[in-house]
């Protein structure tokens, strides 16, 4: 049973009916409280603060009509757990990040990440002009869900790891924490690939039930102290070139909004995306520092590392060639990618690498 | 005699108090029409596209109570005229350039861009993270503005010449179009620098009046049709490396508003800053190449004409280091780019390095 059946059919049911009788004045204002899971603990830099961000924007806009009441990860539902209780309509919305919901669709993958993927800014160039926010609507309708992307972590680091990775033979067997298409690749190499939820990646370490993991970036990762466990860390990686979040509203709850709250969700949305990536952006460097005056040592792939992974994401993408809605999503993303990057890498690239010649001169 | 002192003395203003006493209950719910002063023609690739997606954002967060009413440049007031406009109440708030208005502070050429500052991406790194929006206010504090950025041009090519520029000898007496801190620094390399409004350059470099123009780049430029008048593009600039566009509001105006139409502007144009670059870094690149297939010749600047660009860009910003604000709002921006810079090298260049090499490979 949903929670609307449970609410409509049980005695407190009856007295939130009661409730809104006599509150009648301002449920025709529209107020309404929407309840948000999410797949982290409450606090949690990065992912936890977009869903912040989200949140205090679309109450602050909507005047206090719309309300989000943020639920942690395990408070309601677990922490991959949420797109399920939305799609039923156990909860209102979740913040969370689509890849964990591959499994559902793979189609999904593309929403957050996907090896040798969408950097953070041509995530906001397929998603916004070149058909992405259309294709996640088709694929969260399947699931009744209206799904905008509303955060974003930027470039994921290669992760930790506890011994120096040299060659790809070194991953053959490793135990490493990678969700995502990014880990059924990595898993091609050789290694050992597990998920788990950001919360638990602590514990998991210490324990040695894994021997390595990625999660966000240094200003995140720092916080969750990985460095007291792992001693190496490799700052590009493939797997997650910019890792968009989402905010999935159950598709029915999303249709009874007026198009003004409507609009407020989804331009909430947009705005958290480029607050959440440039976040992350402004505050990796330092802690970068940080995180070597504690003595980690940051390296980076060797090109046969990188030549592996190429191999390994190639395959992994062509495994799911078979559905057409993976089929039809991968080539929008790729093709709005090369048409960003070719424009980038000639205008923002020469520039940044003229910027640094001149200033080093 | 501003706007509001004049509707307060005059037979249209009883009139217009008249109205609002019979539109009373409309007036209650808080509708309101902003007019917004441009400094483009309407239909402007780029720069109108932004400040149409802001008030259509704008118009349906509000639910149709904040409808936002645009004049194209030289309808209401000329294209650099909107500053001083809304500063006085003529007009409610201006979507345009905050460069344009250097004149009045200097302080304002870093919310646009300054020659070897911020990429797209770093402007929002400083703007929202770093504390550029709190700058932002403070100057347009002065004038009785509250600003917002609001767009992003993304990088700014070199701009449309009708010789090659092979040296920096080649840039002495060039009549060239290129406003803001960029222009005063190429002024200085022996260019004779103009500024003319967007709408106009077309007909200049036409005449003759000047030799060559930046304007946006390709997907801009290429509507104008300077391609046809111009036969060599350099890609990579050194004056605009991502260019915001601002909302100004009236600060007067601004503070009647509801705090949750406050919110309302200022999200829609944070969004604004997120759509407008992601829409020229999506369009530039196939755009340069209907350019190029037009005949157009896409060249590269010399290391040489860099670093001559880099001694006048440096001469150019040291110049007004005497006013405090100015030095302030520079030293903030300088240590968030470096910050972002800091990061970004490290995990979106060597990833995007690297998913050439593999792809080539």
């Amino acid at each position: 049973m949903d929670r609307r059946s449970f609410l409509k059919n049980s005695a407190l049911g009856g007295t939130a009916a009661a409730a809104t009788t006599l509150a009648a004045p301002a449920y025709a204002q529209g107020n309404r409280t929407l309840t948000m899971v999410t797949s982290v603990p409450d606090g949690f830099a990065v992912f936890d603060d977009a869903a912040v961000n989200f949140a205090e924007n679309v109450n602050a806009m909507s005047g206090g009509e719309l309300t989000i009441e943020k639920k942690a990860a395990g408070q309601l539902v677990g922490a991959f757990e949420v797109f399920d209780a939305v799609s039923s309509g156990q909860a209102d919305m979740y913040h969370s990040a689509d890849y964990y919901f591959g499994g559902q669709h793979p189609g999904l993958y593309f929403f957050t990440a996907v090896p040798f993927g969408a950097t953070g800014g041509e995530m906001a160039s397929w998603y916004y002009h070149g058909g992405g926010k259309e294709l996640h609507h088709e694929v969260g309708e399947i699931f009744g869900l209206k799904s905008f992307i509303c955060g974003n972590t930027g470039h994921q680091p290669g992760g930790w790891f506890n011994k120096e990775i040299n060659t790809a033979a070194d991953l053959q067997g490793l135990k490493f924490r990678m969700p995502g298409l990014g880990g059924l690749a990595l898993g091609r190499t050789g290694a050992s690939v597990q998920n788990v939820p950001g919360g638990e990646i602590y514990q998991a370490l210490a324990s040695g039930a894994i021997d390595g993991a990625e999660w966000i970036g240094p200003f995140a990762d720092e916080r969750l102290g990985f460095q007291e466990i792992c001693e190496f860390y490799y700052t590009g990686g493939m797997h997650e070139p910019g890792s968009a979040l989402t905010c999935g509203v159950n598709l029915d709850v999303f249709n009874e909004l007026s198009p003004a709250h409507q609009a407020i969700i989804e331009t909430a949305a947009a705005a958290t995306h480029q607050w959440s990536l440039s976040q992350s952006n402004y505050n990796n460097g330092a802690a970068l520092e940080r995180l070597k005056a504690q003595g980690v040592k940051v390296l980076e792939f060797s090109d046969e590392i990188w030549d592996a992974f190429g191999t390994a994401a190639a395959e992994a993408l062509d495994e799911f060639m078979d559905d057409e809605l993976f089929a039809r999503i991968r080539a929008s993303q790729e093709a709005a990618v090369a048409a960003t990057y070719a424009w980038t890498s000639v205008s923002d690239g020469v520039y940044t690498a003229q910027r640094g010649r001149v200033r080093a001169g």
